[in-house]
């Protein structure tokens, strides 16, 4: 699993990430895209995957959903721990 | 899997639904908890069960990740689609 299969969810519209998505599984590169998202974008990235599921690729099937919990280091130095998440949606 | 397995995510501190997954899974009554949120919660979600995991319930698993989409009516009448999530985590 490449990176290049990856689509790092953002505080972007739905709509983009959405497009890059499909338009990732339509280049024929793989038959897979990982989406993944962390903190308040986790529920975004749920939106992008259900939209494309939905809307776009009905044959779309979610392989898997992970969840987990990465540390991120502040301007300050200190560490907090934020939920990550990836859902791999396969063709 | 009954409703009273479930505890649903709303707007609460994210240390409130830790309490209530771990009261569920301790009261006896069942090894497994249904974690149910939708739209915006959804990440808070994933931040309980990440936290019940890490830091309360070392052995537990995540047993399924589902992800769907929801009609939900508005006050005038119209309906609008949200994401949900449910996330099972079993001892």
């Amino acid at each position: 699993m490449k990176d290049d299969n990856t689509v790092f969810i953002g505080g972007k519209p739905v709509m983009n990430y959405v497009l890059a998505v499909v338009t990732q599984l339509n280049s024929g590169t793989s038959s897979e895209v990982v989406i993944k998202a962390r903190g308040r974008a986790i529920s975004r990235a749920v939106d992008v995957a259900e939209i494309v599921r939905r809307k776009f690729m009905p044959g779309l099937k979610v392989a898997s959903i992970v969840t987990s919990t990465e540390e991120v280091a502040r301007d300050d130095g200190t560490k907090s721990a934020v939920s990550a998440m990836e859902i791999t949606l396969k063709q």
